[in-house]
């Protein structure tokens, strides 16, 4: 009988997560406090996050105990599988040496990884006392996950959600809303930042740089709620590195050690999740797994953007980040993967990149979603816009084994399903998708507007 | 550590399944030819059906072996999770002698357990050098599924699909549509029977009876193509056991061993798929577990049925089945649960209920979505509008142990999850969900309709 995927049982789950910080060459910059351009404090930090996770942020602990509790509520859909792509690599008729993987974070009740730092953050928050949270989601998978978590813990959640977004996918914000969370279109009429937006463009479709700058400033004028977010920071790549340490161990199962390990790149939180544990193991070992990161030609922060410090959202409410960007007022086309069009890449992430750490592709809409149907007739599952772009890019270094004659080893992570967004695959197999590739001169343009900003 | 959820490795999974024909004290009533009355033969069930599926339909062999490749199929997402339903116990305040498990067959890629059956017809369809398959869906979850299946085996399908369905689940259709198959809102103007409909009510919203005369009118114009559905019939019921064979090996590695086992019944699959594993434990070994299918208030074909002769389908093509209906013309209220609109239950399960081998609920459309919100609320999962009639079943038994004072051990297939059903949330959200019960006298004029047809 062949292997077709490999799980974990509940007791042979990871207990810890991993943090890149305390292995990297050269550690991320601090973040800037934008008027002082002074390393921003931990009191500020704490005013907008919380407690726990503004130390998590910050830590340089190797490993970091994941409690109990969170480890209760993981294994409801905890360990996800590792999948052999059997059925794609017959389609793609490789030679045996040539082999695929995924590991399946679509089975969560959310669809997507984010339930993995979403149900963390909601259990420090209840444990700090709070009971009032916000966010921001782009393509829904994160404010779906949030909302999930923050019901579990009781607390109360209000999402601000990217207004083409809301449009698009209703079905997001009834989810949202079975978990008892309210939900806002972003520019939205709650904010100052989101009315100045709307009285310059009352058709503006928002963007995720937008959102947040809603969310922080409800923040900030609600001394009792604190922000999250979904991507970006350190501690919810943190969360998410169970994906790789669950990914380590079952790769060892299988008898097989990855030569390829991809994933998507939005801010970093699912390519970071299941990458970060396998560099670890190039650096303390010697291995050579080569990681890359997939992302979209309309947003290419990795490729094509600048290492810079910069705000993390439109309206410069957040502190300066170190990381690659586009600028923060750059704006990407709407393509269907929303999760994909934020303008920066995390500060680990960035650091990383920059050090040589890992590698970066762009991969076009249109050949990323005709690889998703592709997989949707092979292996069953429907993928995510957003995974999309992992898929695309494993099928290209099979492609390039082929062509070298080599073997190799490649997992990808499938960071979620695409059953709430299917309207990009309706477009898809309507002939309607567009790619959106930036020229060089526009580029030039969205970079050349980035100021020294520290 | 607490287990929270149970798995087989992919080389434990069942091989075979179970046919509980071999077990009934009374064999199934055969099916009739609506001409002759006498039983339909072979050779007209195999201008109909796929051969294979009709040699399963009419056999009395305990355990039929499950192809290589259909297993290889299966492994994508079996075996799917047993999980203790922890966190719904926690807030229902159980005592720790009542305990809740669900089935999570939510985790397949078309988002329910069709699959199990879908898969299997495909492979032997396509073993029989067919390339063209029709059938009919009513909430989605079987169209979506046949079509990743028939996908999977290089068929053509075409799926009929109830209108009211049609309508409010634009994204069923995109599903189909990626996996490849054709697609058309039941009645339509494709067939005869469809384009009699229309004539008298051109906003005629469908029926599964409807759809299946459609389907059924289809194959018979159409020498090459062979029909297939989801549920009803032996064949369907047979291929669902594998959820019960898992169950059981899974129950056993908790120390537990189920009191009561639930299902939500349309036409018994996934409700048969579930209970009669543990049935046939009972008659072998003296078990005493209760087995529940929890129906729709709207269309309660067991409990306030009758047990007689019917067709199949609104228009009679079908051969006359033994079993609990309401009568082929009866329609029942546009509930969310698609799945559960139908008139009649299987030959099988009709005759097992007959016999009182097991019992049967009807639950309310409200209590059951508010059951569905509070199972997301607290296991995180959204489940199919279908699911949270099982869910709501098995609080209520959970609530009648306490009462009583005993300890309970309580089972239920968690059917598939919602989140192309959101439409149904929405309403329970905003109020507007209603129920349907039927009154004495809506029964009495149904069930005096029902003509003996044989």
């Amino acid at each position: 009988m062949k292997t077709k995927k490999i799980l974990l049982p509940d007791n042979e789950l990871p207990r810890q997560w991993y943090n890149i910080v305390a292995d990297m060459p050269n550690r991320p910059l601090p973040l800037l406090h934008p008027g002082t351009k002074q390393p921003v404090t931990k009191e500020l930090m704490n005013r907008i996050f919380v407690e726990e996770l503004v130390h998590q942020e910050m830590s340089t602990e190797r490993f970091i105990d994941i409690p109990e509790r969170v480890q209760d509520i993981y294994r409801i859909w905890r360990c996800t599988p590792l999948v052999r792509a059997s059925e794609l690599e017959k389609a793609l008729d490789l030679p045996s040496g040539i082999k695929i993987y995924f590991k399946n974070e679509s089975v969560s009740p959310a669809g997507s990884h984010k339930p993995n730092s979403a149900v963390p953050q909601a259990y420090y928050a209840a444990a700090q006392g709070l009971n009032r949270m916000t966010t921001e989601t782009g393509g829904g998978q994160w404010g779906s996950a949030m909302s999930m978590a923050a019901e579990m813990f009781g607390l109360d959640l209000r999402v601000y959600m990217v207004k083409v977004s809301y449009e698009q996918k209703p079905y997001r914000k009834s989810m949202m809303n079975t978990w008892g969370a309210d939900v806002f279109p972003s520019p939205s009429d709650t904010t100052e930042a989101g009315r100045k937006i709307l009285a310059e463009n009352p058709n503006d479709g928002g963007s995720l740089g937008t959102a947040i700058s809603e969310a922080v400033e409800m923040v900030m004028t609600h001394p009792d709620a604190r922000y999250c977010l979904g991507s970006v920071m350190n501690h919810v790549i943190l969360h998410q590195t169970i994906i790789g340490e669950e990914t380590l161990r079952q790769m060892e199962m299988t008898g097989d050690y990855p030569d390829v390990v991809i994933g998507c790149f939005g801010g970093g939180s699912n390519f970071g999740g299941i990458a970060f544990p396998f560099l670890r193991e190039n650096l303390a070992k010697g291995r050579k797994t080569r990681l890359i990161a997939a992302e979209p030609t309309c947003c290419p922060k990795l490729t094509r953007g600048k290492f810079e410090y910069d705000f993390g959202d439109v309206a410069g409410f957040t502190p300066l980040i170190p990381m690659f960007t586009l600028g923060h007022e750059f704006h990407p086309a709407d393509i269907h993967a929303g999760g994909l069009r934020y303008h920066g890449a995390g500060t680990t992430a960035s650091q990383l990149y920059k050090d040589g750490l890992f590698e970066a592709v762009d991969i076009e809409q249109v050949e990323s979603l005709a690889a998703g149907v592709l997989f949707a007739k092979t292996e069953g599952i429907i993928p995510a816009p957003e995974s999309t772009h992992a898929i695309r890019a494993a099928i290209d270094e099979a492609e390039k084994a082929r062509e070298a004659g080599e073997d190799r080893t490649i997992v990808f992570n499938l960071s979620g399903h695409g059953v709430i967004d299917l309207y990009a695959y309706e477009q898809y197999l309507s002939g309607a998708l567009k790619n959106y590739t930036l020229s060089d001169a526009e580029i030039a343009k969205t970079v050349s507007r980035l100021e020294k900003l520290a």
